[in-house]
C-alpha cells in the first residue's frame, strides 16, 4: 500500500475516548452510565411517526429535494418561534439550520479560525469540541470553573493578564454544562457579558441542554441577555440542538450568529453538506408545527428529574467515595472520587461488574485531574441506575 | 456591532455562483436548466414512502438514536452490495456514510492537506470542490480535460514538469463529469491509475452520477480498476451519493478509503456532526435493502435518456451558436457558443426570456472560457425543454 501523507493534526489522531467506550457497551448485562444519549423510552414515537407520515404526505418534495443551505423556511420558521418560546428574539432569517448543532462549531471554526488562534474553553469541557479545535491547530486555553460554572472573577484576571485581542473566541456550555452539570448564575452570565465587551471576545454559546430543566427556576440565555444590553449585542454565537429534546436522529441543531458571522457559515457549509437532510427537516418542521415538543416536554422533564433523583439518592450512599455536585437540568452529574482515587483505575473495577462511566481525563484540554468521573443519568432505566451504583459501590470497596 | 476577525479564507468569501442563480427561479414562467437537481417527477416515492414507514416501524430505534459515526450497519451493508453490483468489491467495514459525497471530500481535505498543499482538479471542474479546495487554502492546478474528460497524456506532460511530491491528491469526476458530461474512456483511466503509482499520488474519484448512464457501455470505476492493480491498489479514495439516483432530500453519500484514511476520516467526522441523520440512514437502508433501486433505475435511465436526447435534438436546431458534446450519461451538456459569444451576455439575454443555464465561468479554477456554459436536461420536463431551448435560440439571436 501506499505511504499516505496525512495533514499534521492527523498524522496520529486519537478519537473520541468516549466513542472507545463503545465497545464495552456489548458486554452481556452491563449497566452504562458513560454515554450522553438520551432515554430510548422517552422518545415521543407515535407524534414522530404521525409527523413524519405527515411531512411526506403534505410536502414530498420537500422531503427528497435539495434544499436552500441555510434550511428549510418551514423549520427555521418553528426554530424562530421555538427560540422566542426560550426568551431570544430571533427572526427565521437568523436561523441557520446545521447536521447537529456539532456543525455549528465546525462552521465558526473554519470561518473564525486560523491555525495557533487563541480560544478559551472551559475546564472541564465537551471533548468533542475540544477535540475540533485542537484539530483546526488552535491553541485551547482552560478557563476555570466551579460548582456554578465558569469561575468569572478567574477569568477577569486571565484575560486581564493576556494581550489585548489574544483570545478569539470562548466557547462553554452554560446551562447543564457537559460534563459538570453546572448552571451559571445570573450574575456570572451578566459578568461574562461585560468581560466579552471589554476584551472584544466573541462567546459561542452552546446549548443543546438549556430546555432540560428540572428544578429551579429558568435563568436567560448568553444570547437573550446579549439582545438586552448596548455592550454585548453581536457577541454570542448560540448553537442548539433536537438531538436531546427530541431526537438525536434527526441529526438537526442550529445557529444563531450576527449577520456577517451567518453569512459566512451558510457559505462555508455549501463545501461541506450543501444542506441539512431536508427530510429530516420536513418531519423536525412538522412535529414542532403540531405543538407536539411543547406537549412532550413536561413529561421528559419529569421523566429527568426522577432518574437524576434516584441517582442522587444511590449517590448518597456511596459519599465515602465520591462527592458530587447535583444538577438543576441535563443528562450528567459530575463527581470527585475522594482520597485521590483514580476514575480509570475505579473503571477498570467497573467494567468488570458491568456497569461505564467516563473517567474525567476526558474532557481536559491539559493537566487532566484523575480523580473525576461523569456519570448519565440520562439512558438507563432506574432500577439500572440502583444497580449500577450498587456495582459501582462494589468496585470503589476493590479499590 | 463588533468588529469580527474572520479566517483569512472567509474575509470576503463569494458564496456558490450556481446558487446566486437560484433567485431567478421564482421569476414567474421561468425554465431552468441551471442546477444540477434530479427531477422531481421521477422520485420514486411510492416506494421511498413505504421504506421510511417500514424503517419506522421496524427500527424505531435505529432512527432516533445516534448511530456509529461510521453509518448505520444495516446501510454500510446495503451500499457495500451496491459497490458490488458496481463492480468493486467493498466490504461493509470499508464504507464511510457521509452527509452527501460533498462531505467526504470536505472529511478527506481535513485528513490530507495542509493550506499550501497543491490539488489537482479538472478543467473545467465541479465548483463546490474548487470552492471548497480553495477555501482550505490549497493551491489548485488545473488539469486540461477535452470531450473524453481529462487529457492523460497532458496530465502525464503536467506531473513531470514538477518536482516529485509536488501534488497531494487528483480530485476528479471521471463518469459523467460535472459540468462537461464526459466519461473518461478505459484507456485514459488505466494510464490516469498508472501515473498515479509513478508519481506516487491520491486520486479522489467522486462519482455522484456514474449509475446513471444510459448510452454506451458499462466502464470500471477507477477504484474497480484499482483493486485490479498491484501498483495502483490504495491509490483511489472513491465518493458516491444517493442523491442523484434516489433523492438528495436523505443527504446520504459514502466513501471508500484504504484503512488508514478511512480511519481518519471518522475520527474527523466525530467532530464534524457526530454521524450522518440516522432516520434518513435506515429509511435508504430499508429502500435498498428491498430492492427497489434496480426496480427504479431503468425507468429512471430511461427518463433521462429521453430528457438528453430531447434537448440534443433541440439544440441542433441551435448549432450555429453553440457546440456540444453529446454525453452518454449523467445530468449535464457542456456547451461552447460560437464566434466567441460571451456566456455572461447570453445569460441576461435569456433570463429575460425566462430561461437559465449556467455560464462555464463558474467551473474554472482560473483563467475561464468565457464562452463556455452548462445546460442541465435533469429537471426540466420534456416540453419545457423545447420552450427553454427556443427562448435559448432568441437571446442568442439578440446578441
Amino acid at each position: 500500500m501506499p505511504d499516505y501523507r496525512f495533514s499534521s493534526a492527523f498524522q496520529a489522531p486519537t478519537g473520541s475516548v468516549i466513542r472507545e467506550l463503545f465497545k464495552y457497551l456489548s458486554l452481556p448485562g452491563m449497566i452504562s452510565f458513560a454515554g450522553g444519549y438520551p432515554a430510548a423510552q422517552f422518545f415521543d414515537r407515535t407524534a414522530l411517526a404521525a409527523a413524519s407520515a405527515q411531512a411526506f404526505a403534505e410536502a414530498p418534495l420537500d422531503c427528497l429535494q435539495y434544499a436552500a443551505t441555510e434550511g428549510l423556511p418551514a423549520l427555521r420558521e418553528q426554530l424562530s418561534l421555538l427560540m422566542g418560546r426560550r426568551g431570544a428574539q430571533v427572526s427565521m432569517d437568523q436561523v441557520l439550520v446545521t447536521t447537529g448543532s456539532q456543525q455549528g462549531l465546525d462552521l465558526l471554526i473554519k470561518v473564525l479560525l486560523e491555525p495557533g488562534d487563541t480560544v478559551l474553553v472551559e475546564r472541564p469541557g465537551y471533548p468533542a469540541a475540544l477535540q475540533a479545535l485542537r484539530m483546526a491547530g488552535a491553541r485551547v486555553l482552560s478557563a476555570v470553573t466551579d460548582r456554578d460554572g465558569l469561575d468569572t472573577e478567574r477569568l477577569a484576571a486571565q484575560l486581564a493578564a493576556l494581550a489585548p485581542g489574544t483570545v478569539r473566541l470562548l466557547y462553554c456550555v452554560p446551562t447543564f454544562a457537559n460534563p459538570t452539570g453546572a448552571c451559571l448564575p445570573l450574575a456570572r452570565r451578566e459578568q461574562l457579558l461585560a468581560l466579552a465587551a471589554r476584551h472584544d471576545l466573541l462567546i459561542v454559546e452552546d446549548d443543546p441542554y438549556g430546555a432540560l430543566r428540572f428544578s429551579g427556576q429558568a435563568l436567560p440565555s448568553l444570547l437573550e441577555l446579549s439582545q438586552r444590553s448596548d455592550d454585548a449585542q453581536g457577541r454570542v454565537v448560540h448553537l442548539s440542538s433536537l438531538s436531546k429534546v427530541i431526537a438525536p436522529g434527526l441529526r438537526l441543531g442550529w445557529m444563531v450568529a450576527p449577520d456577517a458571522i451567518n453569512q459566512r457559515c451558510r457559505i462555508a457549509k455549501q463545501t461541506v453538506d450543501l444542506c441539512t437532510s431536508p427530510w429530516a427537516q420536513q418531519i423536525a418542521a412538522e412535529y414542532l408545527r403540531g405543538g407536539a415538543l411543547e406537549v412532550a416536554l413536561p413529561g421528559l422533564l419529569a421523566g429527568y428529574r426522577d432518574k437524576c433523583q434516584r441517582m442522587l439518592t444511590g449517590l448518597a450512599e456511596l459519599e465515602e467515595y465520591i462527592e458530587i455536585s447535583p444538577p438543576a437540568g441535563g443528562m450528567f452529574i459530575w463527581g470527585k472520587c475522594r482520597q485521590g482515587v483514580s476514575a480509570q483505575a475505579l473503571l477498570e473495577q467497573a467494567i468488570e461488574r458491568r456497569v461505564l462511566f467516563v473517567p474525567g481525563a476526558a474532557f481536559y484540554a491539559e493537566a487532566p485531574e484523575l480523580d473525576s468521573l461523569r456519570l448519565s443519568f440520562a439512558a438507563p432505566d432506574l432500577q439500572q441506575i440502583d444497580t449500577g451504583l450498587e456495582r459501582l459501590g462494589e468496585a470503589f470497596k476493590r479499590l
